[in-house]
């Protein structure tokens, strides 16, 4: 047996599969999943394969290594989160999410930073030589709240779309600040003096790490979206483009000291539009897959791991220092959100109510990442009391809180998602809106998100699309869209239930399809030269309709260039039909 | 910048990125591909960047790693090779195909072993230091043909299927031989004596290295199987255990010294037909999509990596030894097809034509497998020769051979393969002809494949299907279920065109539809009451066709237990009609 040869690859298929069958296990039980998060018992699963291991070994089990965590394992969670993100209520939300994103968690850590240092005064908690700055460190890394463990947590109670969207986006974007404040400190610690000039250094970094991650994600994001373009002759290499343009957007942004996570959310969002309508079909169908499969994957591996790393003899049990922490983060978390919102809805109409603070404040979770962070700290002789304290509060926030949110929102009837996709109707109501508040903003001269917006889309249809699109012809209304796409389902439903081609003829199983039964009304009245008629004039007309309608838009009223070419197309078919 | 940081992945991304970009440059340029390969062309571009990066650094640049090779690269192509492998014209030749891959390989490691010895005794060469044993070595690592540039140039030249599986099934199936010779020669190198048990010995692990792959394989694509019956809340990891499974296959298969390729295709033979009854059509397309990507990816990187790496000072430039390798390499395959052919043809109505044996002949190319071999030889003072000549050796082949293959195919007139699926007039022949000689060879006690054949089926359908699929029901016959995928298709081509529903009324949209049409005539000559009658009896009666019809097999006679169920439905249907 040669076991050193095949070990890694080896170890690594064993944990995934390992990952994958626990999942497997958990849906076998129905009831399980509906009552605890899977988060818990993955964790659950880690704890127990920790506990096998010590007994087994009798040293500490392998910790998570952090290297593993951000290179690896948590680019393609994020990678999932940008791509699916509802870009609409996003960008609706982005004033009051980067609120919360930076000045609620520069409020936190500084919050939790200094009442932890006043405990320190304590003399009977002996914990006196836990300075300032150290607090301040440990607080930067305590604070954030964690996207994988809000994604698994609120994936599953179904809270209302904006809710959802404020306490996800929180979580992504406070990356960049968490980073900023965390490497700030760090660097601190090891120097000897720290000048007024280094604090207005970091202030200016929170700036460059954020918009420098921006860029560099919408680069790569431009680039992935261009290269899509040359790809149709080898359709089968489409998919990985999507993967490592992306993947390298987050190397890049990290090489340079840049938010990671905020780069492969802007590379991810920047060309999920053009790289849809580039690449085929099927491509896309494993885009998606394999970026679900794979995120999901991930999510699994990191709660075991968690699990596996609690166990062992890292810990320092400082319990005063300990509670504090945990009382600390509930507190400054709860009134962070309830100072912000105060401000946040004396400027705006649509107000968030009291139980979606509350909920905000109760799913402030913390993960994988702050557990990260605390095994990068240097080493200096209290790292296992902070890694201890870090453990409690990732334990506590994911069993405690996760396992009660969901009977709290049902309790305190929290506005839930809608389940139905809106209507057409909606969307053209929608649609229309946007464009009448584009006009009155452009109008009384307010730029605000819509006239924003309406510049971005003239802009993309005017210069990105043709750079970025293979075939940009006019671009086709979204309404169009969902038309074929009905069309194409109603199709292979009608296939399969065996009724294709033969559906229409027998008219007793018609009676529920409206529009052939008026067909055939129509036919029974109309001699069959008459309706040829009518439907060839209908043909071609419906043609010029769907060519030219749905290309409407603000920038290209009706009467710039159609009325001419209108009249020429009318002139060929009259030639044609003399 | 910290570089170091994400040295490692940022690398391999890179590389990646550029295997893909190369393959999207090509294909802009319709042209080249069409005359030359696509192997000779990432060659030539790997050629170019070792030669740029040799020019930068002014030392040899990084050879590919033997053991990124066989465990990260090769695996993906194998599997792909595996699960598309056209399994029939496999069985069918399965014996032809064994007696190249086994007795072929054999033939020409010694022949080209020993008459390099006999090169070797020149004194004009310089080589009298080269042992009999270390030419054999080297005859068993050149002798091989590759299945990697067998798969690159097969591809696309389209020959008849037999000619393809002939030549692809060698190639992979020699690997057991390969592994075994290679093995075997290294370890006789390193003895000081060598007894004729060793010999005795090292027949002996042809079986253990070959059976024990299948057995590997097949233990672990059951179990693939096996777990994707409970895969149906979670399909979002569906696709992970088709791969996770196959890559096991193969480490476990290589840990125990095993030949790891066939593993991996006994694994994906295997579990292919279950796994894809078992997983959601999303997943499957997920699973194809994918492991096309990945082993096209695999391959791009693997035939970069050797125009790379022959660029250096690794070569010892003897040249009468690799002009004589070259051309010994060829004799000998050219006599061993020939030689080996005679006796197959003997026993087979359906020979071997002199054209095809040319092909096969040419065909031999070999690649990275025998690459990776001389640089895991161990250090001894001659390896350098080694590596020259199997260097001239691959390139002569890929690019010559491969070159000039696809015009020797159009001069030769070689049978090329049919473009047309089978019609299902053919189908029905082809089974009905099965069950034929199936019966005709157990009445005559003749136990051919069909008889095999037959029996593996039964036992297919009579355990395996039970306890492997999810929803046993009785099984679908093939023509059913190419009947509801045309279906299928068809019905997304009718919405496609903006047809559907309305396509039937109108009778001059209808004329190329032969079908329609007569239902129209049907209807117009037969009253509506009756018409309804005949549409229901056909319905109800159709429908006990579709579930009977088709599960007709040799083991179920109609009048096992049909005909009381048969009674009884009757009777029920009196009933509800009374």
């Amino acid at each position: 047996v040669d076991y050193q040869h095949v070990q890694v690859p080896f170890e690594i298929t064993l944990w995934i599969m390992l990952a994958s069958l626990a999942k497997i296990g958990f849906h076998l039980y129905n009831k399980l999943p509906s009552v605890v998060p899977e988060s818990c018992l993955l964790i659950f699963v880690g704890l127990i394969m920790g506990g096998i291991i010590y007994g087994f070994n009798d040293r500490s089990p392998p910790v998570m290594d952090s290297d593993i965590f951000f290179l690896y394992l948590l680019p393609p969670i994020v990678l999932d989160a940008g791509y699916f993100m509802p870009s609409r209520p996003f960008f609706e939300n982005m004033g009051t999410i980067l609120l919360y994103a930076v000045v609620g968690t520069v409020w936190n850590v500084f919050g939790i930073g200094f009442s932890l240092y006043g405990i320190c005064q304590v003399k009977a908690f002996r914990l006196q030589d836990v300075s300032l700055l150290h607090n301040l460190l440990f607080g930067s890394l305590i604070a954030a709240v964690d996207p994988v463990a809000v994604l698994a947590v609120f994936e599953e109670i179904h809270v209302n779309e904006k809710l959802h969207i404020l306490v996800f986006g929180e979580s992504l974007l406070n990356d960049a600040v968490t980073v900023v404040l965390y490497k700030l400190f760090r660097s601190f610690c090891e120097m000897p003096t720290i000048k007024s000039l280094d604090v207005l250094a970091g202030v200016g970094k929170f700036f460059v790490v954020g918009l420098g991650g921006v860029l560099v994600g919408l680069t790569f994001g431009m680039t992935a979206a261009f290269t899509t373009r040359f790809t149709k002759d080898i359709r089968v290499i489409e998919p990985l483009f999507v993967f490592l343009y992306s993947y390298l957007s987050y190397l890049t942004a990290e090489m340079f000291h840049l938010s990671g996570i905020v780069a492969i959310i802007a590379c991810a969002m920047g060309m999920k539009r053009y790289v849809e309508a580039n690449i085929s079909l099927k491509s896309h169908t494993t885009v998606k897959y394999f970026m679900k499969m794979w995120s999901s994957v991930s999510d699994t591996l990191i709660f075991i791991f968690l699990g596996v790393s609690t166990i062992g003899e890292n810990h320092e049990w400082n319990w005063p220092y300990i509670c504090f922490t945990l009382i600390f983060c509930l507190i400054w978390r709860a009134l962070g959100v309830l100072v912000l919102t105060f401000f946040v809805n004396r400027f705006h109409v649509n107000t968030i109510t009291g139980k979606d603070q509350f909920i905000i404040a109760y799913g402030g979770l913390r993960g994988a990442i702050c557990f990260s962070l605390v095994f990068l700290l240097p080493d200096f002789h209290r790292k296992k009391l902070f890694i201890a304290a870090t453990t409690v509060v990732i334990l506590f926030t994911v069993f405690i809180q996760g396992m009660t949110i969901r009977p709290l929102v049902d309790l305190l009837a929290v506005k839930r998602k809608r389940e139905s996709a809106p209507t057409v109707g909606e969307q053209i109501h929608i649609r229309f809106l946007d464009h009448l508040l584009a006009g009155i903003e452009d109008i009384s001269g307010h730029w605000g998100q819509y006239y924003w917006k309406d510049k971005l889309e003239y802009f993309n249809s005017k210069y990105l699309q043709k750079i970025l699109l293979r075939e940009y012809d006019q671009p086709k209304s979204s309404i169009v869209l969902l038309y074929e796409k009905l069309e194409r389902k109603h199709a292979i439903e009608l296939a399969e239930a065996g009724q294709l081609g033969h559906a229409p003829s027998p008219p007793s199983m018609i009676n529920n399809d409206r529009t052939v039964t008026m067909d055939k009304k129509l036919e029974d009245t109309l001699n069959p030269d008459v309706l040829d008629n009518i439907q060839e004039i209908l043909a071609r007309n419906l043609y010029r309709i769907r060519r030219t309608g749905p290309a409407y838009n603000r920038h290209t009223l009706p009467g710039d260039t159609e009325p001419v070419e209108h009249a020429k197309e009318i002139l060929i078919l009259r030639h044609k039909s003399l």
